[in-house]
């Protein structure tokens, strides 16, 4: 297909469709991620996430011309999973990376929901794999928000960033999100806040709490992005992480556990998206479910069956 | 089986120990729920649910007292998506319970998610319908906490009573959580605080905006639940709704409805435990993640050969 070799010799158009593909679920979509996946596998996936008005997007420009200096090619995925904009519309996305849309060292993608909640994690890990595919260096995730889905969404990286802000709440909002779990370093940005000891302290309490046997204690770092103040060292940080997976091993054990995940997940939709087109779209579960209702078949009786029906076993 | 026998003759402790079983997924949970299910549908659900410290269980309490006088049974189920307890063992519950525990036209249960907040939904569907099978008259679930997982078990009801409380931040916490749209009745409770009428415009308002066709507009009954003020009119209302689900013929469609998205919910939980149990554990696949890993194989036609093997078609 000639979208695929346009793609894998360097067309940026033909890596805007295919994302767009993906995105959309197109017909094509699945041959375009089949076609391209033996080139997956050799970036960085960098995931940035934290709560809203850490200012993650001023960090995240910052840190990507860090690495711009260094001669890197940079793919950059933005999802807003409260957002129903995709495709690059978010407006302030635009506004704000507009330097770095002209680099032609770096290509910047936005997602949105349209919808389906629950596909976006997935879709994700399709576009990363995309811009992988390109001859990408590093690939970042940045998220808006500190949710389930956030989390969710982020777990597609190697190394994860978590953007904190010193001030009220904010501390205690990403510890029920479960967001520290996640982070492999932390940035407390607008370092120059009041309270920026004390959230220090809090996740330095955090992370002693943690009761997992890790050969990596997450360091925290203090930036401020707007003044590009903190930033040699939260990148270096970055690094030091990175070098740490590669060396102990546990970057593969990562990534194989990740394929795993994604198989399972893949299977999982397919089988509920065949037994929903066959079984639950069928006349024949409308009476299944009149029948339940009513009380003249139970519930457990009626679920057995259509699974014999559909699996094998 | 003895259990069920005893269940439907009444014994209260075959209906703690009935729901045990099925709160722990023990073997013979399945052989349960299939016995009584022909006895449920009679009992009409409550759901209650609302912001944290909004007093839901005093008013739980009161409307509670209010069905009693009139003779009725009634089951509540206390379902707290962020409490680890379970088996009645919320000890604040306990306490705040203690005279309607002893009342025996009343059986009171906890649930907490135990890990599995997936499922908790489901587990409390089934409690309800222990109640249910059990003789009960009505069935309160009570949920603590404005989240999705709230919504989702409260969905369980036929009618929603949302409490809400004056003061800052909990109307647009309620408003977040879509819990407004699940409102069938509001009271706002501690009703002698200072912005109860704000708060009471702020839900017109929200309630004018709701661009559903519906026969039936959400009253706002206001309540001081520890004064027993303003529960007569909340039950009253509580009563009307039911009355109106029954008369609109809407009673029938939103079983009808709630019935289907369980069946779908139940093979959908089936197929995962299938693809777990045949697919996810078996050597073939652990081979499968390895190639794909290694590049050698790609996710698509590992997946394509696992439905193969898997689907009847």
């Amino acid at each position: 297909m000639d979208l695929i070799k346009e793609l894998i010799e360097g067309s940026r158009l033909a890596l805007a469709r295919s994302i767009t593909a993906v995105e959309n679920e197109y017909d094509n979509a699945i041959d375009i991620m089949k076609a391209i996946y033996p080139r997956t596998g050799k970036a960085r996936i960098l995931g940035i996430t934290g709560a809203p008005g850490a200012g993650k997007s001023t960090l995240t420009d910052k840190v990507v011309k860090h690495y711009l200096e260094q001669g890197k090619r940079i793919g950059i995925v933005a999802v807003d999973p409260t957002s129903p904009f995709s495709g690059g519309a978010i407006l302030g996305d635009r506004i704000r990376m507009n330097d770095l849309t002209l680099n032609e060292n770096v290509f910047i993608r936005s997602m949105g929901t349209r919808g389906s909640l629950g596909g976006l994690s997935k879709k994700t890990a399709d576009v990363v794999k995309l811009m992988d595919a390109f001859g990408m260096d590093l690939v970042i995730i940045e998220t808006v928000g500190v949710g389930q889905s956030e989390v969710d969404i982020v777990k597609n990286a190697d190394t994860t960033l978590v953007v904190l802000v010193p001030g009220l709440g904010d501390d205690i909002q990403a510890i029920k999100a479960g967001i520290l779990e996640i982070g492999d370093v932390f940035a407390i940005n607008k370092a120059d806040r009041d309270g920026c000891d004390k959230l220090n302290v809090e996740i330095e309490m955090m992370l002693d709490l943690d009761s997992r046997e890790l050969d990596w204690r997450p360091p925290i770092k203090r930036t401020i992005a707007s003044k590009d103040e903190g930033v040699d060292e939260l990148v270096e940080a970055l690094d030091e992480h990175f070098e740490y997976l590669e060396d102990s091993g546990e970057l593969a054990a990562r990534r194989a556990e990740r394929t795993r995940d994604e198989l399972v997940a893949m299977i999982n939709e397919q089988i509920m998206r065949y037994v929903h087109e066959h079984v639950v779209e069928s006349d024949a579960f409308k009476q299944d479910v009149a029948a339940v209702n009513t009380r003249t078949n139970d519930p457990y009786s009626v679920v057995n069956a259509v699974l014999e029906k559909s699996l094998k076993r």
